[in-house]
């Protein structure tokens, strides 16, 4: 295999765009990554959508934004794995490079979930669930999210308060930046009082669906440097999978996904947690962001909450989270969300994240989940 | 990169599984491709699926299947791009296994469309097409083919019947197949007469939608021989484009993607058409069958209809095609045909092809497209 890296990024703001079509939404966050990479010649295009064909009546995304951005003739295609479809997309763009027969790829998370009425989006998320055995009893992931916190404060004999700390460093964040979805902050004591989603989900626990598009440019590491000033290496990749009905795991409150491929890109890139310098974590949820800490080696089970509560997850601590706000403040526009947290990691380490630089950052991960931890996609990136 | 091969298949019957639902259709195919490669450990499944989330409300199969067929943990993701979704996770399975880093692969292609009332699957399949300016207008796949058709016969002054060929020679091969949808003989001067469905495409010249599920297990070349006995291997992959929308094409009548991706697949196996012993295209309309033949170097432009004229598509024919009843007979379930396709040039290549069997088969070429040719992806397969 050859190494890889990427070399260049872009994103569109998240958020509601009732003037700006999938195409075109696609096609501003693929030509500011094309751009970015210095114009290099682009072999594929991998597309990251999930809801596509329920939400926008259109899938065949990967011939639709191709032939928008006057690169039709390409090869392309679309991966999809619910929320995770981002994380899956880059997988298979590194795929594509690493093998030698893919020299540089466009990857184009993209998602408009605002086309349709609120109730389009819930129904959508809800196909990323288990159809027969838990969408078709009206379980959505919310309510399913919801179980999932309430057997945890029930363990952990918490209030509902040990979980804010999570959403008031996501806003902390977003408020500082341009593309989130969400830029007010959250103050200390709101977040309990929120009103509720599903209880104990509240308004400032869950992230919001969104319109948004990220991109990437990947190319061989060998010719990155060449091109681009700062290439950011691709040292950690993989996939793992969990049971899709969240009834069939027989400890829910373990994330044996999100662990699996943490532990293989850890070991791709021969790093350990504490090398790890931020983490641009899949906080759909709080429940998630804490689970995903202690699945990852970040904390002990029953405890990822503390690491919120005590700072430990600012752009100033041990392991800083949501750097730009996460799925909660930047916004969580399903199968594009994986490429905004590579972008936003690629930021920090190039330097350029501005008011949310974290700094001296070398080593970046990302994971992206699909529904909730059915699938889990790891990357590690190094500059 | 490594060289890769298939060492095993599995195929359900294609028709109407009223008593089967989408995981235990695609759990079938598994397990009966693990079997017949030996069982193997599996690393990777890769779904292909067109539809799901619009027909069966379920995405994220990936974790779906994977975890159904005890797979639970490993990566898995699903591919789409429409019709041509099969091609599509073939060659992703053929990009992870190249790189080195999968070791065997399964890939998975899927749909089941009868779990709706027929306009579901109408409605489906034109989220492949261009939903802006195409679908959202009425147009639908079977209606863009029949002004294909129409300009085709218009300027080679053909009258229909030029066509029958093709649906003669799929049907006499599905009628020997006990995978085939149906399985009815096609008579010499039946075909003009059949029921319109978008004048002048007919009853007897699309293909139908269809339930089914097809799969293959993929490894490294290299160790495929001390696996199984006939190992099979991919000597050309490639994935081209066209514009998404019929209307922007300067010749609609020139499949663009369908002549670069079979080009970019000679080039890769080192073979020409002429090497060619059996050809699996996409036979979803006579018109794309025509087109096809013209594009990737068998007729000339205006005379691909010929060589089903004159018998040269027949299994005894210069460029058997459409072997085991193609898209046609054998059913068209949108993400799984390419799989079936790869499946059976396999079963060719093994001389496990029983009354279809092409004599002498040593090289196969597979040409799966989505919607009219906007996707085209090309792989050679070789013994």
């Amino acid at each position: 295999m050859r190494n890889v890296a990427i070399i260049g990024i872009g994103q569109t703001p998240v958020g509601e765009h009732w003037n700006t079509g999938l195409r075109a939404l696609a096609a501003q966050a693929a030509r500011e990554a094309i751009e970015n990479a210095g114009s290099p010649t682009i072999d594929a295009l991998y597309i990251a959508n999930a809801f596509g064909g329920s939400i926008n009546h259109q899938s065949h995304i990967g011939a639709l934004v191709t032939d928008f951005i006057g690169l039709s003739g390409i090869e392309t295609f679309a991966i999809e794995a619910a929320e995770a479809s981002g994380g899956a997309a880059l997988r298979t763009a590194y795929l594509a490079v690493a093998s030698g027969l893919v020299n540089t790829a466009l990857v184009v998370g993209v998602e408009k979930m605002t086309d349709s009425i609120a109730a389009a989006g819930v129904k959508a998320r809800s196909t990323g669930l288990d159809a027969d055995y838990e969408a078709a009893h009206g379980a959505t992931l919310p309510a399913l999210a919801a179980l999932l916190m309430r057997r945890y404060i029930y363990e952990n004999q918490l209030d509902i308060s040990a979980f804010e700390g999570f959403s008031i460093n996501a806003h902390a964040n977003g408020s500082r930046s341009q593309n989130a979805m969400f830029r007010n902050v959250i103050k200390p004591g709101r977040f309990a009082s929120a009103p509720i989603v599903a209880d104990p989900v509240n308004l400032f626990d869950g992230a919001p669906d969104a319109d948004g598009a990220a991109a990437l440019v990947l190319t061989a590491a060998e010719r990155a440097g060449d091109m681009v000033p700062q290439p950011v290496r691709i040292t950690g990749s993989a996939a793992s999978s969990d049971t899709l009905a969240l009834h069939d795991r027989t400890d829910p409150l373990y994330l044996k996904a999100a662990y699996h491929s943490a532990l293989k890109a850890y070991q791709q890139a021969r790093v350990q947690p504490q090398d790890i310098d931020l983490f641009e974590l899949h906080d759909a949820f709080t429940i998630l962001s804490t689970l995903t800490l202690e699945a990852t080696g970040f904390a002990k089970r029953g405890e990822g909450w503390k690491l919120a509560q005590d700072g430990h997850i600012a752009l100033t601590g041990s392991i800083p989270i949501s750097t730009f706000g996460g799925l909660k403040s930047r916004g969580n526009p399903a199968g594009a969300t994986g490429i905004y947290q590579a972008a936003e990691a690629v930021l920090q380490l190039q330097g350029d994240a501005g008011a949310n630089q974290v700094e001296g950052a070398r080593t970046a991960m990302l994971q992206n989940l699909g529904g909730l931890g059915s699938t889990a996609i790891t990357h590690i990136l190094q500059i």
